[in-house]
C-alpha cells in the first residue's frame, strides 16, 4: 500500500481498529480519514466510542468522520439480519466518506483470527472449499445522487496478525480503547463460533486450531489460483463472453465446475452453492434440461452449443 | 466391485458393520469372510461381541475369523496411542486373515458420518486442505513369514451413507447388533468431536454441517484431481524422478507451486505449509540459493537444471 495515498480507517474504537490506527500511522501512513459509525445499537456506550475516536482524531491531527445509522429500524424495514443489516449500513456509510473525501480505499481491522473463523464459518454453511476474506476487494455501491460509481477498495492490513499480537501491541504502547460489550455476547452465529466453539475445539485438539484453518485455506487458496491461471488458458469464451460447450467438455470434470463457478460469480449471481454449480454442470450432458434457475432471479440456459447466464427481469 | 471376488468383511458387531454386512449380502456378494477382532479393551463386553458375530456367521453361512490383540499392552511396548495401537493391531489382523484366505481385500463399514468427521480432524489438526478417506485405499503391510508381500485393498462401501440412513436400515429390517459402550465416552479426541463439538456446531450453524463439510470435501477433492491431472500432463520429471526446472518454469506461477506441493507430498516431507513450498519455489529463480531447509530434516535442492528433494540423514 503506497503510503502517500489517503485512506479511509474504519474505526469503531475497539481493540482492532485502534492498534490499526497506532501501527498504520507510525508505519508512515499519515494520510488518513477516521470514519466512525454509530450503529443505534448500544445506547450510551456508542456515545462514549464516538467521543474516543474524536480523541484519537485530535492527537493524531486527522479528519474525522461521524455517521449515525439505526440497524434495528433497518431490520424491521428491510427484514435483513442484524448482521447483513450492519453490514450494509458500514458500506453506505463508507461510500458517503468516499464522496466527501474523494478516496475510494478503505482499511478494516480484520486480523487473522476474524479469518480463520470466517473461513470456519463458510466451510460449515456449505460455501465451496475454503474461502476466506481477500487481503484486498472491490466493493460496488449504488453512488449517492450525482456521484460518480466508482468501487470502493477494501483493504485489511492486519489480515495476517493474530488477536493476541494485536494486544500485545495495546498492552505494550499502553493505547486506550473501548471494549464492545456486545462482541462478548454469545447470541450472534459468528459470536457464538469466536466463544463457544472455537475454545472447545482448541481444548478438543490439544491445539491452536486457527493455525490449522489458516494454513489449509492458503494452501486451498493456491490450488484455486491454479485452475484460474489453467481456465484463463483455455479461451472457453466466445466473443459474446459465453462459455463455449465444446471447449468446456474437453475439460476434466473438475475443472468444468470451476470454470462454471468462476462464471456464475463473475456475473454477480448471489448464494452460489455447490448445489447450484452442480445443477448447472448438468446441463453439459443432459439434453432434457436446458435452462436452471439462479438464486436472485438468474437463469443458466444452454443454446446453439453455449452457455450464459439470463439476468433477472426486472418485476412490475 | 465385482459381486463374484471375495472379501473380508471387517464386523465389530456394532451398528455400522451388522448394516454393512446385511446390505451387501442382500446386494449379491455372498463371498464374504466375516473378520472380527477383539482389542481386550472391554472385557465381557467382548466376548458378546465376538458372540454375535458367530452368530451372524452361521446365519449368513460363512467362513468366521476371531482375533484377539491386548491393545493396551500393545500401546505400552510401543508408546502408542489408543487410537493407533488400535488401528495397526487391526490392520495386522487383516494381514493374517488375507494370508489364511488368500484374499487382499477388506471391506470396512466407515459412513458419510465418519468421513465428515475425519474431514474435520485433519482440517484441525493441520493437514493439508480438506482432506478424507478414500472410498478405497492401498495399505502396505509387513508380511507373515514365508507369505508373499502384497498390499491390502481398503474398501468403504458406504462412505456415502448417512448414519441416519443405517439406523433406519436396522431399524427397517430389525437387525441386531451390540452397543460399543466406548462410543459413548468423550474421552478420545474422535469421540469428543463426535459427541461434543459436532452438535454443538449444528446448533450452532442451525444446520447439518455434515453436508456442508463432505460437499466442500468433494469440491476440493475433484479441484486437487483436475491439478494433478493437468500436471500429470506436462512431463515434469526426468528418468531419476527429479524436476526439470525448464519444463517447470514454462508453467503459471500458482501451478508451480502447486507441483512442488505434489512433489514434495510424494516424497513423504511432512508440515508442508505454503510457507515451506514458497521457500522451495524460490528456487526457481534466485540463482544465490541452492538448497532450502525442509521439516523433517529433508532438503530441497536444486543442481543441473533439476530440483528434487534429499532425505534426511540418519542420526547416529
Amino acid at each position: 500500500m503506497p503510503r502517500d495515498q489517503r485512506y479511509l480507517l474504519a474505526i469503531s474504537g475497539g481493540r482492532d481498529s485502534v492498534a490499526m490506527l497506532h501501527a498504520i500511522w507510525h508505519a508512515g501512513y499519515h494520510k488518513l480519514v477516521l470514519c466512525h459509525l454509530n450503529h443505534g445499537l448500544r445506547g450510551d456506550e456508542s456515545d462514549d466510542d464516538a467521543h474516543l475516536v474524536r480523541q484519537l482524531a485530535e492527537a493524531f491531527d486527522l479528519p474525522f468522520e461521524l455517521g449515525h445509522t439505526d440497524v434495528p429500524a433497518r431490520m424491521k424495514e428491510k427484514k435483513e439480519s442484524m448482521e447483513l443489516a450492519a453490514r450494509r449500513s458500514r458500506h453506505t456509510f463508507f461510500a458517503k466518506c468516499s464522496n466527501i473525501h474523494n478516496c475510494s480505499r478503505v482499511l478494516l481491522a480484520h486480523h487473522a483470527d476474524d479469518q480463520a473463523e470466517t473461513i470456519l464459518h463458510n466451510l460449515l454453511r456449505g460455501s465451496a472449499g475454503l474461502s476466506g476474506m481477500p487481503f484486498s476487494n472491490q466493493l460496488q455501491i449504488p453512488p449517492a445522487p450525482g456521484a460518480p460509481e466508482q468501487p470502493l477498495q477494501l483493504l485489511r492490513p492486519l489480515l495476517h496478525i493474530r488477536r493476541s499480537e494485536i494486544n500485545l501491541y495495546l498492552d505494550h504502547h499502553k493505547l486506550n480503547y473501548r471494549e464492545d460489550s456486545s462482541n462478548r455476547e454469545a447470541i450472534t452465529t459468528r459470536n457464538r463460533l469466536r466463544l463457544k466453539a472455537i475454545p472447545m475445539l482448541n481444548d478438543i485438539m490439544d491445539r491452536d486450531i486457527a493455525v490449522s484453518i489458516l494454513r489449509a485455506h492458503e494452501i486451498s487458496n493456491a490450488q484455486q489460483q491454479a485452475i484460474h491461471a489453467i481456465l484463463n488458458e483455455q479461451n472457453l469464451f466466445d466473443p459474446q463472453g459465453r462459455i463455449f460447450l465444446p471447449k468446456l467438455r474437453q475439460l476434466p470434470e473438475a475443472l468444468q465446475l470451476s470454470a462454471i463457478h468462476q462464471y456464475l460469480k463473475n456475473k454477480k449471481v448471489p448464494d452460489l452453492s455447490q448445489d447450484v454449480i452442480a445443477r448447472c454442470h448438468s446441463l453439459i450432458n443432459d439434453p432434457n434440461t436446458a435452462k436452471v434457475n439462479l438464486p436472485g432471479g438468474y437463469h443458466f440456459q444452454r443454446k446453439e452449443k453455449r452457455l450464459f447466464v439470463t439476468p433477472s427481469q426486472p418485476s412490475h
